[in-house]
């Protein structure tokens, strides 16, 4: 399929199926002399495993990460890092029911027009267990970029209708909380919320908010390669994410630019916007202010309602998916959009150390 | 910068500065034997200049396009067609008062930290003059699916708070209105607005819609390259975009998975969907039904009201922005959209060709 | 290091040490619909692996294949073809007495310039057995290519001065002399030589000549990615090839251009070449004819003779090295040339797909 | 068709054809604060123009340069230069005679193969005149490498069976003699070589030589991205080169181990090699000597002589070659092998910067 690598110099190639023999990750351009053990990268596969809560899907697997390459006594080499994380626990018995079957808002039907074949085993390719790999890379450039000062922090924004509230903001809440929500009381009704949708064999969508603090001013190449067009790309890449916004996002349409233009003003010798509408992005370049994110993300597809659909011989018929699934997918989807943040950030901050001349002469003179 | 590039078979290169010489796009992969001469592309440049309504800029420019490579005897060769278009209109002696100036809202703080060195006339390469190129490349993208039977139509969905009533649509108003709206009451209403804003000394916003009909089921390539991916990434790269969404977009954040599947069905022999709240795609594919996506767009940064701001040595200031500037982008921006659609599909079209071994067999058998 | 991937469509990712837990490749783009088995790849493995006769090191390992990803019941799916190998024969104690010193002729120097750091297990990445991945992907792509009807066979033409008789060639004996020749009376002489160069502690050299039959006329990319600029490129990424030709190759710097070219006349209809000076390309683009490549390879640097070096702290000393390693690299770089082709020419077919209008239309109208 | 980019970071775009309006090529990712002028560029335009010696086509044109972007105030922005040459000596009608004849040893039967279609007018794209943009964007290159101290020479080194020798090298001779061989007696002999080539209505070839100096050790990216394995893709991507070889290149085939490796040694604190028979690249990194390399370019195809052929129509006929071209293509070429160079490194220099940790830090913290 040739999509499966993501980035220029810090580049990542991703591979495996829900039901295969195993997932990774081959991350290309890890700079040599960063101090790496799968102990760093396990924490952030856990994120995203399923929790123990009604919102998680029954299919509990370890997800251990293994390193083969890349990493000699304890630090990175230079070399590529290749992670990998072996099945444990398929049940493709569970989806020989649906073989023939597109199952509506999966991605069943375009598989199969595109290849002329599908791989039914839970979705596949096209499964959320995919993002495993790409949390496995977030979690080396997230390494990386701790190193450099920056942080980039994803959490659930909204489930449903339930909003957090960010005067009650509490960072910590946000990887012990079933909701990944940094607020204990929108925890809680949206626990509520999504308990009223699996009653009703039903599933919820949400919103996922990503602030990324301490990003130098400058980052992001022009034109196609865009901070802004890079993380966007970045974002839609993840499995059902239908929308992306920066900084006011959508409510720009009504705003006027008197509204929406930030102040520049100075502040103990630095430059500072007064406010920060545009997200901490001027001209797709970071503008050293924060950047925020928000993603939407669809209701999981998978219900146990019962949906018409069609067979793959063209006759129709009804399904209803039974089987492990979330009833909602935003909380194991926080440090994925994450990841591809920390990805996509680490690239473009290494194409920027040639940006001038003068950049070129103090590392080679 | 190396973001000049887009795309990987079909791959465009653009260049030029607002007050340059010239602007231009080598576009490499087009395929040999198309038809092509500067008619079939300076329509579509024509769209992008500014109307001589109250909502244009008083720059004028004939924006005549030159093809000088690619095309023999009127048809493709299949080597690089390379678009220059000449700039006719600096005056770049507008400028020199804000030179030292970072203007709220603009580039010029970002380009400033990146390169140690900003183009202060008329925004450099942070022009919306750069979007000419996208243009060009656009119109060639367009005249190649036209042959495929594909359609890619952007208009203006709403400017400020003035949406369009779609049962008023009437696709040859695109065109001929200054807003670009296909909706002549909603255009008056737009018009009216803007007219208050630019009394205002202010500017505005607004939404473009793109839909995309005709797609074969099976376009994009999964997990990095998918189209949902590949458009976020081609429309946010354009300047004062800040969010986009694809069908139901940010309201899948309150649906139900019943509320947000699209059913499919049997109709003549073909499958099709119930409904269309995704959009067109599933797993980051096109599913057959009609690609919709929405842009927001921000208000014209440039406003003749006082904004304080810094100077490049960092003394505090004030600036009103003179010189020439739409009040709204939107109508502007509705064919570079447009033409970024068109690009990225075409050359996700030209990967698609060798998804199945069947296909290779089929071309060299 | 971001160097490890190639090819555009049909990517390869490849990863691992010498010493590390494990070597493999990401092979991306590959069709779907390919029958595909562990058995498709390891002989080409095998034919990698060292022998049992006296020219090869006695590090013995299975190389076991392990497919992990992209084949769904015994047929690719469209999704990268991940595959893996074991490394089960570390010694990497053998290495510990080298560590600081930077061997003449290995990469140990330029690595430890680059990274500030060195792998001295084995040449780390720069060991030869980074090759085994690329094999792994060459057994991929020459199972594409035989439905496709293209062969490529890689032989090796000439170990330190001893060459082959082309009049006796047998293709079956490439695959079961310990030098690979396709003449038994020059492997016999061979290995007369290289049992001389071992007894005097010595290593020696050779070339491998490649040929490619079955090419459609048109393949390859104009200006960079001609054909002939992607096989060089592909060739001499692997280590210890100092030289690469075509057709008549260095030789054409002494001949007339109407020596040099070669003459078309038809023949049953199809325009055929009465000579192959070009070796099967005209402007970087195949011909039809045969393609004909010759790689040189250098002596294996690692020898039991002493030599002089210097350590990592700038001190001076000799080394004799020691512990697994082959009298010449020919015979299992045979294999390496031939996946390296095989990949490039996948590729190239690939984008070869979309070069005319024609061929857009006929597969999407 | 997609093979018109060549590079990652710092990559240039070429477009244009021999008898098209113009030739040009687009460098995006110079860095910024580069002092940049026409006058930097056209010495090397002019060092690949026709000279006025016996040995030159009779194709006079003065290839004036444009830089239409990315230089403003005398000094590149960071943003893409975009560098044009208007075409003025097309004389298209001197091809009519062969418009339908495949040219022996030209890319006529390769581009109609491929295209369907074919720009029969001096071989469009496939032109020796292609090569002026390549050289453009080696004159920037060139001038970044100037700044880092580092050099790149190319001279011609042999033409037919005439040899420079080495004891009389005078560098300044490379751009003042007909030949571009740095040894006044060299050239003589040669000119009276290509002089008796020439009453035969035949052509000749030669060898290219190019040395690298001030090179730091460790650039080059391993596997793929090679050093190596970079420049001669970068050089086999030439029209006309049919070999290429490093160091002691195709001789290495006869060496020994003991022979091919260079011991190293300290010099003044510095690591050295006593020798530099790998051409300055261990493991395809520059390893701080010099880098040598030998590109073998073949005899002109086009003569006067007549020749067998076939036409388009797949009739048999005969050609001679009428029209301007020259005796022999080496001289002209010294520059464009020079400029290929120049840009393969400035890419991979930049590519480094990032390799380790500790660059990072430095850069950022």
């Amino acid at each position: 399929m040739a999509g499966s690598s993501f980035g220029n110099i810090f580049r990542i190639t991703t591979w495996g199926e829900s039901h295969g023999p195993a997932l990774g990750v081959v991350i290309d351009g890890v700079p040599a002399g960063l101090s790496l053990s799968e102990a760093d990268i396990q924490p952030f596969m856990d994120r995203r495993a399923p929790g123990n809560s009604a919102i998680s899907t029954p299919r509990k697997e370890p997800d251990q990460v293994e390193i083969l390459s890349g990493v000699f006594d304890g630090m990175t080499t230079g070399c590529p890092v290749s992670i990998m994380v072996r099945n444990t626990s398929q049940h493709s018995a569970d989806y020989s029911a649906i073989k023939d079957i597109y199952r509506p808002g999966h991605a069943d039907y375009t598989y199969d027009s595109k290849y002329g074949f599908r791989d039914y085993r839970g979705g596949g390719r096209s499964s959320g267990r995919e993002t495993l790999s790409r949390v496995a890379a977030g979690a080396v450039a997230q390494k990386i970029l701790k190193e450099l000062g920056i942080d980039v922090c994803s959490y659930t924004l909204q489930i449903g209708p339930v909003s957090i509230d960010k005067s009650r903001f509490d960072r910590s809440l946000i990887t012990s909380l079933p909701t990944c929500m940094p607020d204990s009381e929108a925890d809680s009704e949206a626990m509520a919320y999504l308990s009223e949708v699996r009653e009703n064999n039903d599933s919820a969508g949400g919103v996922i908010e990503t602030v990324i603090t301490g990003m130098p001013a400058g980052i992001g190449d022009p034109v196609f390669n865009k901070l802004s067009a890079s993380l966007s790309g970045a974002i839609m890449s993840i499995g059902a994410m239908k929308a992306v916004e920066f900084g006011d996002g959508t409510a720009v349409a009504c705003a006027r630019g008197s509204e929406n233009n930030d102040a520049f003003r100075m502040n103990g010798g630095s430059i500072v916007k007064l406010t920060n509408h545009s997200g901490g992005l001027l001209g797709g370049m970071s503008d050293g202010s924060d950047i925020t994110i928000r993603s939407y993300v669809k209701p999981t597809p998978s219900i146990y309602k019962t949906q018409e659909t069609v067979n793959r011989d063209g006759s129709e018929t009804t399904v209803s998916i039974s089987g492990r699934h979330d009833p909602v997918i935003v909380p194991r989807a926080v440090v994925v959009v994450e990841s591809m943040c920390a990805v996509t950030i680490v690239d473009l901050l290494m194409t920027n150390m040639s940006a001038k001349m003068d950049s070129l002469k103090g590392f080679y003179m």
